[in-house]
């Protein structure tokens, strides 16, 4: 990557991904342009649709292709709930899924802050601002299980959650770095070690002794049944959360919901060694019933390109976006616009 | 079992254990001899003090003691957080989760239902009203994990869940059969089936199979994640949940949360085929930092007392207890009362 050149792979996705990613990619060009920084662009078709034409969930040649871009944008992915043309799931896990794993997205990062403005299903939310970093590549995620005499009344199906030492401690050390550097620098574990002793000890282990190394940062424990209760009665008690992939993907969909919706969630999917293109999407889905009619709210989208910029170094251009959504959603008063409009707002005020 | 007398093992365990299992045995004492029914007790000592005095968890011989009760009313189990004495999640396996296990408890049933009076974080919550059907005897729960290279740079730790054909099958018919008798009879499948392809797929092609003999019964299918949004989001759309046993655990903390909190929320952990004694306890803790202060809310041991009668066959003696219990909290207005006078108010109208 040479310092005025950004070699983007754009990955637009199924149903609402291309509109979102559009809008997403208005505002980075105007950004970046404002920055004199070019922005090369190589748009990949992938996807539920894709497959349906090809049958390609994710060719080894276009991974290989992908490895060479300096970061990844990603728009949504997944069929249509009622098109069984597609097996279940198998997108997901042989394309976004492949993607975080093949590239070591180890870090997946999940912003959560209430905006001004914004409403949350909370009768008092307080001060929400807080981000989880959910490991990506290990745990329930990793596919290791199995089927035993199936379709019997013999069946027996496994589901087995690998858990190393390497990939907790590189996770964990992120997210204290992370809250090392928040004001609050407080951190929290969220797992159910008194249940999943195994690999739950690894982790509570793994963030006794990597606190060592950020002596003022605290750090506090809590079981995933009751983070889920303080994210509805206390969410602003968070600060940096760090959790395993699946307790991850549950606590982030909660933190989506409590601060106005996954319209407004972000993240980042980051290899931090940088050994591979890191990849950001928003949080929420393709949205199948809403494609195509400009309904979708980009400014997930156009967040994750915030950290897309922040991860290549681009903090100030990161900033300028953030702040752009910030009084774009504080002036929306709940007014309805098209998915291009609201793209149109944030891009115009960068 | 003789009609007119109910056999009882009553364990108070820790915390606030015992004040909130006085109170329920205040409220059933009173409500089974307005029935003419004898209520003969059982008192043991199991809990994180009991293995302090004895290092016991939980003996075979009492085990085999406990089968030949009836029922059992359970407290809260649990060590104070800061107790290093006591390896950690030891109780909560080899005692309440052995006792889940070895008694066959593969329903584990949590209603939950916004009282009228009550508070919920909510500022929209609308009419809540759903029960959850937990598998109780499988999953992520069932222990099978490791460690290779404990405490080394290349630990791996592994956690598996197991479920079978025969496990998900009775559970899932048991949630049909509680839909089939709702006003509503909906049935809403949580699990994770795109990411946790074996056990997910069990799980639906199960829903599909028992949804044949429930014709009246409509079902749909949510993510986990998913199903958190709706919680915060539109929880009224819920009537009965069935999932596993880890995803159950989440979902009934937060579904107690937006109904007022775990003061209120009640459990069975049932054997449907009564081959063992039902064990019913409240879903929250031994809140070791407010025990033996009075300041704990028993109206969820109250309401567990309420499900014991229930699935003994005392279906208007249980209707008494909600019945008072609905009333007491409908006229709270936020009025601190102790755990007896709570426990003292609810007899008095049983
Ligand atoms: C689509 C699915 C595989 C994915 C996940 O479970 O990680 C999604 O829910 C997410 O959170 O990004
Ligand atoms: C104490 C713990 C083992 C238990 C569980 O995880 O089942 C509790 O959280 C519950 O929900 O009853």
């Amino acid at each position: 990557m040479s310092a005025s050149t950004i070699n983007l792979a754009v990955i637009p996705g199924d149903g609402i991904g291309p509109e979102v990613t559009a809008e997403a990619l208005k505002v980075l060009e105007k950004v970046v342009a404002a920055e004199g920084v070019t922005l090369e662009q190589t748009h990949y078709k992938l996807g539920a649709q894709h497959w349906l034409e090809t049958g390609e969930t994710l060719p080894d040649a276009v991974l290989e292709d992908l490895r060479t871009r300096d970061a990844i944008l990603f728009g949504a992915v997944g069929a249509a709930p009622g098109d069984t043309r597609i097996p279940s799931g198998i997108i997901e896990r042989e394309m976004l899924l492949k993607l975080r794993f093949s590239l070591d997205h180890y870090v997946n990062l999940r912003p959560s802050k209430l905006y001004g403005g914004v409403g949350s299903p909370l009768s008092n939310p307080g001060n929400i601002d807080f981000i989880v970093v959910r490991e990506g590549t290990e745990g329930p995620y990793v596919g290791n299980g199995g089927t035993l005499r199936g379709g019997t009344r013999h069946e027996v199906a496994t589901e087995v959650s690998l858990n190393t030492a390497h990939g907790v401690e590189r996770v964990v050390r992120d997210a204290f770095r992370r809250a090392n550097e928040r004001p609050r620098k407080k951190l929290t574990l969220v797992h159910k070690h008194n249940v999943l002793v195994y690999a739950g000890h690894l982790w509570k282990r793994t963030v006794e002794a990597v606190a060592q190394e950020f002596p003022e940062v605290s750090h506090d424990y809590l079981h995933i049944d009751a983070a889920t209760i303080f994210m509805v009665t206390d969410p602003a008690r968070f600060d940096v959360i760090v959790t395993d992939n699946l307790f991850g993907d549950i606590i982030t969909d909660l933190a989506a919901a409590i601060t106005g919706g996954i319209g407004l969630a972000a993240s980042g999917n980051i290899n931090m060694d940088r050994t591979a293109p890191s990849m950001f999407e928003p949080v929420h889905g393709s949205a199948p019933d809403i494609a195509g009619q400009q309904k979708a709210d980009p400014t997930a989208a156009i967040l994750s390109a915030a950290l897309l910029l922040e991860h290549l170094g681009y903090s100030a251009a990161a900033q300028r976006i953030e702040a752009a959504v910030v009084a774009d959603v504080e002036s929306r008063n709940g007014e309805v616009r098209s998915t291009s409009a609201i793209g149109d707002a944030i891009a115009a005020a960068v």
